[in-house]
């Protein structure tokens, strides 16, 4: 069986060859854990484990909903959300889509396996991977879905709000869903200036992503969410899978996460402070850092990093596999300040 | 948005309605709650739940397999059993598709999610809802794939090991997938003489579907896997949806429950004591009652049940909307002795 890992974080892999945890700046996760009040809601909800958990999710999406400012029938929530990709994609069937190269690949993945064409717009190194005007001559109307991730993942790289709106304007006169990925919005420094949240109402046509994946570091729990005015389209991801999708755990995870404001205000304060540092010291090292502004930075090195460094117990994300990058680029995770200066000082060495 | 629940286990909507938890009888589940050694792996987990889950499950894979006695590539882990449902009918894209009705509805709803025509084999009443030999000329060569429940859900009823080797040879003929639900299997008090994990090697359009979630009581950790022998059709069903599909909490909550034999052994006996006990009780109340083999009796009555039992505290899995059934029919799990007490006598007290 084929069984290859295109994504970063594989611990597992990691355990078993060298019998202890890496350092993973592979997954781009907080790296201050599991928040206290998720710990024990988690704990507390396995007395009653046993049960089915609820399909509606219906406490989670009221609490999810208050927090977005939305009518809880326009939030649909998942098992992260990698889930929700794939059932939109499975409800919407489309035969033409459109993504940005380099970007998250189970937008392909997912486009894939429902055996849809897939087009992509490449992202120009020469231009730190922004996306450019003639992004809104690609959408056309034999285009039925275009995926964007605000900011992008792996670049960190974000779209201005006025040109995100005119592309969900040349969406809707094409007819296309705009697939949005805001999973990473809120480790913007002004993520309120970014997300397309208020665009929500009166456009059916603009699907957003939301996780809490790698805010509340619950990459182990899953649970993500979708918001959408057309309650239609939610209606019909809800059936392109299995009715249980989000466990109990995640539920009680997730009411829990809401809670944690204080948690959250400090992951971000911490990235804040600390890619600015480490983008600083990666291009010291005389290494081409990506001006993202995401919780991960991309990077050049024109030596191989994700062995040695492997070797040296840390997990650095290698971008071969992307589409529109080499093996010459990586992702890394903004972690402590600590670990950070322990990932310089590693790649230091390596250089050296 | 419409959103029906077509399941039973609706406790959620029970609580948010009356304020405590109901008596469920509506999900056929083990009644002594999550084993505790699963609760205390769940727990210990939860330390590294930061991480993203092991996508290949390859811990938890290798134990099953040493379980069941098939390597590990036959082996596919999922969010629950319904979760590689849908996985097997978006990989194998079947245009038509065998149903026996009644049956567990999300066969249909998945075959139905990836627009495949859905042929009805009707169980009768009459014959207690058996399968009948006429079932292996409803398998054509224009039939992709059909789909089993062994012991049948809602029934309980089973099929002997011999016709299920004849319809298998037939699928073979005609170039069908046979998918085989034994997510109840081990509730039979001889599993090992219908299992079909003995004809994996061999029949790779055998796929056969096992959970955690009832034997175990884990039904919110959501855990199932799949054994086929064909391992390019298991590849294929994890690229029919994301990578992180099994919680790294549900991970550790399945090799935790493969150590749980003395709580598998307690509640199998529990349900072999308990279920003709129930049966005995209900048919004499003068209800008839189908004589299932599983954790889960399916039984008519004239006079209408469901809310009166449920004003009662009790929730009852009303069965009209399985198709072959009607609002005169209900199921019930096989619970502790005096919760099924209970049960009998608050059906006595409607009835009476």
């Amino acid at each position: 069986m084929k069984q290859d890992l295109v994504h970063g974080g594989d611990w597992a892999g990691y355990e078993k060859a060298y019998g202890k945890p890496p350092l993973d700046f592979s997954a781009n996760i907080s790296p201050l854990g599991l928040p206290e009040g998720v710990r024990e809601a988690v704990s507390a909800a396995l007395s009653t484990a046993d049960r089915y958990p609820d399909p509606l999710c219906r406490e989670l999406t009221a609490a999810i909903a208050r927090k977005e400012g939305v009518p809880a029938e326009w939030c649909l929530c998942g098992n992260g959300a990698a889930d929700l990709i794939f059932r939109a994609v499975y409800a919407l069937r489309p035969r033409k889509a459109l993504v940005v190269s380099p970007g998250f690949a189970e937008y392909e993945a997912a486009l894939r396996a429902a055996d849809c064409a897939v087009e992509h717009y490449l992202l120009s190194a020469e231009q730190d991977f922004c996306l450019g005007r003639d992004f809104l001559e690609k959408i056309r109307s034999e285009v039925d879905m275009v995926f964007l991730c605000q900011p992008n993942n792996p670049t960190g790289m974000t779209i201005e709000r006025p040109f995100l709106a005119e592309i969900l304007e040349k969406c809707r006169q094409t007819g296309t869903v705009l697939a949005l990925d805001e999973c990473f919005v809120d480790f913007l420094e002004a993520p309120e200036a970014y997300t397309m949240t208020g665009a929500l109402e009166g456009a059916e046509h603009l699907l957003l992503w939301k996780a809490f994946t790698k805010l509340y570091a619950m990459a182990g729990v899953r649970l993500g969410y979708c918001l959408c005015s057309c309650e239609e389209l939610l209606e019909k991801m809800r059936q392109a899978g299995q009715p249980w999708g989000v466990s109990s755990l995640a539920q009680a995870a997730g009411l829990a996460a809401l809670k944690e404001g204080a948690y959250a205000a400090q992951v971000r304060r911490l990235v804040w402070k600390e890619r600015p540092w480490l983008e600083r010291e990666l291009a010291a090292l005389g290494l081409r850092v990506i001006p993202g502004e995401a919780n991960y930075l991309l990077f050049q090195s024109q030596r191989p990093l994700a062995e040695p460094l492997r070797q040296r117990g840390i997990l650095l994300r290698g971008c071969g596999n992307y589409k529109g990058l080499d093996e010459s680029w990586y992702r890394t995770a903004v972690r402590t300040h600590e670990e950070n200066a322990r990932l310089v000082a590693a790649i230091k060495e390596v250089l050296e």
